[in-house]
């Protein structure tokens, strides 16, 4: 298989630390791919229409996207722990994580572009504070949940790692540890995981 | 239930055709509410930390987002045809078809909020062409795949009513069926599902 990534994009990790953590990544050629919302990637526009990353080539030549596809068909190729139950209450708690950690990361990604990508007399503060407020509404979810986190790996943590690792990476100025303690605490541990480490963006 | 949601959201009104579809409209109390990223509606960040529509609250009091994991939970509650395929290739045809209408909703929202919300002189023209681009390589999809879809009405139309609805709703002037006759002609005959008449936005 093929995944179209690159370091920098939280939603490629999570497949990436997916990957690893259930014993596929001898499977899957990471292929670095650039992207940007004002100079699109003409390769990567015929893997993936909508022109983002990641998209995984599986081996009968499907393009899936987008991330949470990839993790669940992924979830059906390994002998390991099944991180997406197949019913129930479980199941929906498990998209539910899922959900919360990908929105938050949506309006990270927002900031990003608006702080980084946006010429700066265009950009707009209103919007930065609006999409904070939801980063932060997450974080608070994640810092109350984490204190009962098990020593499993699953969809909620790949999720929390994905989230906070962009935000050390893109915005150590908001300090996230300072306000949540337990999410902070919790992060340390994780990120000595091999699937962690070896998906840090540099 | 009750499925917090406006009229002009096309993922609130993905939920709400599902529900008409699948016959479970009478079991849902539709809450109208009104969202904007610069302008956070407190009450909704109760329900869902990431302040957007739509949430379910289901009878045993959970709070489900985003539209496709409601989609995925509503389908466990009914005795018509499944929507999603519980697991095979037709499982992750189903997702990517909901993925491709989802990131082209996306995109279609970033503009409204770049041409309608934004002060204008913040507006950022390479923004908008970089999210057009992304729309129109979900409608070139589309425009192939409407002319081998049969008269189900699962994930893939569903999404497609959503994102032609919305560009109609917010973008007559872009005329999206000059360049799209299949599709033009598949939506035509859509419309008039009671499921569309009765969620098209005013």
């Amino acid at each position: 298989m093929k995944l179209f990534m690159n370091e920098g994009s939280p939603f490629a990790r999570k497949a990436r630390i997916f990957a690893r953590e259930k014993g596929l990544s001898d499977r899957i050629q990471e292929v670095v791919t650039a992207v940007s919302p004002v100079d699109a990637n003409s390769a990567l526009a015929r893997e993936n229409p909508l022109i983002k990353i990641p998209v995984l080539v599986t081996d009968d030549g499907a393009r899936l996207y987008d991330s949470g596809v990839i993790c669940e068909y992924l979830d059906t190729l390994h002998e390991r722990a099944r991180a997406f139950p197949s019913s129930g209450p479980a199941r929906f708690e498990t998209l539910g994580q899922q959900a919360l950690c990908d929105g938050a990361l949506d309006a990270a990604i927002l900031c990003r572009y608006e702080l980084a990508l946006r010429p700066v007399g265009l950009r707009w503060n209103e919007w930065i504070e609006g999409q904070r407020l939801k980063i932060g509404g997450a974080l608070s979810v994640l810092e109350t949940e984490a204190q009962s986190w098990p020593d499993e790996f699953e969809m909620a943590q790949i999720g929390a790692v994905c989230v906070l690792g962009y935000l050390d990476f893109r915005f150590p100025e908001w300090e996230w540890r300072r306000t949540h303690p337990q999410l902070a605490g919790w992060y340390r541990a994780a990120s000595i995981r091999p699937s962690v480490v070896a998906t840090a963006p540099a």
